[in-house]
């Protein structure tokens, strides 16, 4: 199949940890189905990572692997896709350097996402300057690929805006169109819940099912998951929206009938929440299942992956070779032609 | 003559416009003494120039080769010291990457050098960021050659510090001692005046005699020249402090003696400025005379310089890509070994 010919997609994670159920109904699926009809570079943003992770570098490390892994097991093919790892494309770095020249330091300030970021973390006035110029860091990543496309989820709007930004000013002022402007596209399903039925699951709030969780993690993590907190009897009505069991059903059951046919009768009582879940976790373990042995299997093979992240890493740095050549010489940087 | 076997020296200047006396005094002198005996780099900032002259790049460009023409001039031997390009060095823009994690930005508001230069550019809260975190970008110039010895004026003191701070703390979280810390040398006569009297001789304050000025306009400029105010008459006594014409004959005559005559004579009255500019004319006629032949020299073959600072500039990188890999394994990123 060829692909379309002029979009260029980048999207990727910061390798903190091993990516959960989130990560796949807000971006894995839809790289695997992107892959299939668009260039598609994917990011794993180590030197993003290490802007809040200074002093752990061994965690950032130990999750490049984890999250490759990940990547490889949900269906990411590298004959399809570019995975790279940001901190070995120096071309990031350079463009980094020449695209701080162009924001200012009270336009960084003001990041909403990034100002947010800070009050979760606690930071105030120490936060690191590597923290606050990484939305620029961003750009360079954006760009160095020349993307056209960037999946994002909505609290990352900002980035994709100061990323257009940049790259307007840099035409500008550099009377060129090296630079082309990313269009954000965002997921139908951007968001899945935690199994304590806060908005979003993540890591950090212990509130995941990883992709790379035990069929007795995924066992005991739905027997724990937060329902209905009404639905006391079974014979009681139960609530389905904002009832993450039904939200993972409607996420991970092909057999959507069903899942309406369940829904019916939980609203309607009689039907306990531990049969649902019962249920959920056979869906679960059905869709987990395949992507547990495809882990596995490359596993057995660490330095496959990591040549396939070396093979990856090398395609990017020839793409970000030539773009760097273009932006020198729209800058007139070009000293040995 | 063998060099010093640990110091290696880091020293350079940013390419917005051709070098002057103040230079040659402040730091040209000295390179050319210390590259007998110290292993020696000379950077030229272009990255760094950029920081506040974005929109103006062929400024930085056209005066790349023109400082190094300079320094060719002056008796840098590209033999003895190495001469490279900052822009082309892509280890400073992966240092810096990783330092500014190292760094708050609260500690980069509080930079008394870029704090004063922000008022003196007027930039207020639209200052680059890439203007703001430009200590960082020095402490990547600094440690990618691994310098120990870094020859400053007195207000780049604290980027010296900021450097030791940034070297220190990448050393402690990394238990390593693959940076090593600079010693900042201030030279003796660190600050020529200018031709108007001000403190110091400076290319955008229009005071400055250049290098590659011709035999004419240094004829020109030391008439021009600011002395005592009060020295009306030629009998009238004159004040030598202060007095940039025997600042001047102190900083440029190997004749110490005829200078010494030359003050008494000044003070007691009845030297007029006229002949002490005549002479002071004559003394700095000798001294470029040569530098502006050797100038011309290298200005016909400008493939050469370019070719000189090429082999600089390569030599830089297979250093920097040592320390690069260094800091890399030291922060547990090594992962192809």
């Amino acid at each position: 199949m060829t692909k379309h010919p002029k979009d260029i997609i980048l999207t990727g994670d910061r390798p903190t940890g091993p990516l959960h159920l989130g990560h796949f109904v807000g971006s894995l699926k839809n790289r695997v189905q992107m892959q299939e009809t668009y260039q598609q570079f994917i990011i794993i943003a180590d030197a993003q990572a290490l802007t809040d992770n200074a002093d752990n570098p061994m965690k950032v490390r130990e999750n490049v692997l984890e999250v490759a892994l990940d990547y490889l097991a949900v269906g990411i093919d590298p004959l399809k896709s570019t995975i790279f790892i940001q901190s070995l494309v120096p071309q990031i770095a350079e463009l980094t350097q020449y695209y701080l020249n162009l924001v200012t330091w009270n336009r960084l300030k003001h990041n909403p996402t990034v100002k947010q970021e800070i009050v979760q973390k606690g930071y105030g006035e120490s936060v690191p300057a590597g923290f606050m110029v990484y939305p620029v860091s961003q750009a360079a990543d954006i760009t160095v690929v020349k993307a056209t496309i960037v999946p994002v989820g909505e609290d990352q709007l900002p980035m994709v805006e100061q990323t257009n930004e940049i790259v307007r000013h840099f035409n500008r002022i550099y009377k060129t169109d090296v630079l082309v402007e990313a269009k954000a596209i965002i997921p139908k399903f951007s968001r899945l819940p935690g199994i304590d039925g806060k908005a979003k699951m993540s890591k950090s709030l212990g509130n995941a099912i990883f992709l790379s969780d035990s069929a007795d993690a995924v066992v005991k993590k739905v027997k724990g998951m937060y329902t209905d907190p009404n639905h006391l009897k079974v014979e009681d009505p139960g609530q389905v929206e904002g009832n993450p069991v039904f939200e993972y059903l409607d996420a991970f059951d092909p057999d959507t009938a069903k899942v309406q046919e369940l829904k019916d009768h939980y609203t309607r009582g009689g039907l306990g929440d531990s049969v649902v879940k019962k249920y959920l976790t056979e869906v679960l373990q059905s869709f987990l299942e395949p992507i547990r042995q495809r882990r596995a299997i490359f596993a057995q093979d660490k330095a496959a992956v990591w040549d396939i992240l070396k093979k990856g890493t090398e395609r990017t740095c020839d793409v970000g070779a030539q773009t760097l050549s273009d932006v020198r010489k729209a800058m007139c940087l070009d000293y040995f032609g």
